[in-house]
């Protein structure tokens, strides 16, 4: 396995590019190739074999890049693929799910848990196996918010009509009195402020893609698989003599999309850190 | 070319099933190939590259199934491949928009019509295009209003938040004294009391459905494509047969769709008038 080789990190849509964020923030000496099915999202509403072929055709156009690890930076494709596909694969993979579940297990006091998602990540039931698997004990409350991913893409995080809806779905969590509530949907810590303003201070937010990128982070450690320095710095070498010479530069960060790539790159402007310069689009279909 | 051949008719996913119903009330003795794209489902949020390439493996599916003409009955595919499609096909194939766009330009009286529809459906400007050729004098507003699919799958047709959205979708065409509304998107005629309510009595609202359902008619009856009473006849003989000897009944209507079958199954039972026994997934992606 080389060392230096870039993480894949794949999403139905933009949501991911949350994780791939957390991952550029806390890793930054790391290559990125990421992938969105923008022309097949979203995946919340789709069967699980439907996501668990989608996720194979990803995984195999992602290992045509040469990446070294892959992040299935989708709580629903990590509900419905990663069992499956990690033992099939001869490279590490995480999911989102695992490390949301974890921190929620010890962030809770009262043992009560609530678990917001699309509809395919609440029906597998896969956070409620994962947090009892830690704590026998816990009470793990899901509930399927589907308006939730529209609202977020129609830009309304802050509007009354989106203020009824979350009411609407979190009414049923508050009568359980959960004490901690996981984000269980990339696009969901986008509504943090009205969800934290619904549910009160005394109930904690999981955002599962900050500690999937320290779950990210530890394992490559562990396997050796973190990018050596001389690697990086070849390549700082590499763009400042392509700068001199006034070619292009290397870019450390690859988008790849499956529909066109106009949209996913300004969202992709608007979240990420760093400059997004080109996203490529290939048909999926093909791997 | 057989006129006793089954009708293909597809959609993105559910909504085309209100065309279908229309062609079964319309012409009871022809026999029909359905396929919802459930896997791939919403396009309307998708480019025109895409949903053209969609349409094309849907259209090759069909051919499959021998059909002897195929009707689009979804807006947004209609609008981004109908006219491609066309060229390259050796049956009569229509979509649901010509219809909807003739039935509006001779309803209007001020000559100012609205359309709603999905992002792709306002942003290919068909419906524009079809208007103004028939009425150049035609004045047409569009407008996308993407939150209406998701709120119809939830079942929110009567609900303080659908009329909150209609209401702000709905007031550009207000302003503007439109006398005719186009229901651009086959989910939209589910919404049809509140659109009503909204709008007004001085609005007349169009269903592209029926009126696509009379333009295949009579394109049948041109081509000499009617199913003839023979057939039906035969058919109806083969069945009463099949029935005497305890056989499966020969279905004048098949389902077929992309992703589990379950869900769409429930659906088309709620909106059609004959018992739909069976729904086939298919890989859409292998056509």
């Amino acid at each position: 396995m080389d060392r230096n080789a870039p993480i894949g990190v794949f999403d139905s849509g933009i949501g991911g590019l949350t994780v791939a964020r957390e991952i550029m923030r806390q890793m930054p000496q790391e290559r990125i190739v990421y992938f969105g099915d923008t022309a097949r999202v979203p995946y919340g509403s789709k069967s699980q074999d439907t996501v668990l072929r989608y996720s194979r055709q990803i995984i195999r156009f992602l290992k045509t890049q040469g990446v070294k690890a892959i992040v299935i930076a989708c709580n629903t494709a990590s509900a419905c693929a990663l069992e499956t596909v990690r033992q099939e694969l001869d490279i590490p993979i995480i999911g989102v799910i695992y490390a949301g579940a974890r921190t929620a297990a010890e962030a809770t006091h009262n043992g009560k848990i609530g678990v917001i998602g699309t509809e395919a990540t609440i029906r597998s039931g896969i956070y409620t196996r994962e947090m009892q698997k830690l704590r026998p004990d816990i009470e793990v409350i899901g509930k399927p918010c589907p308006l939730f991913v529209p609202l977020v893409e129609e830009g309304l995080f802050h509007d009354s009509v989106t203020d009824e809806i979350a009411s609407r779905y979190l009414s049923s969590l508050k009568e359980k009195y959960i004490d901690t509530l996981v984000m269980g949907c990339t696009h969901y810590p986008l509504l943090r402020s009205t969800l934290h303003r619904l549910m009160g201070d005394e109930v904690t937010l999981v955002n599962p893609a900050y500690e999937t990128a320290v779950e990210l982070k530890t394992l490559l450690r562990d396997m050796d698989l973190t990018r050596s320095s001389e690697d990086l710095e070849r390549f700082s070498e590499e763009n400042s003599r392509r700068a001199a010479a006034g070619e292009p530069i290397l870019d450390p960060y690859q988008f790849f999309v499956s529909d066109r790539a106009e949209n996913f790159t300004r969202f992709a402007k608007a979240i990420l850190p760093k400059e997004v310069k080109d996203t490529k689009q290939i048909n999926i279909e093909e791997y």
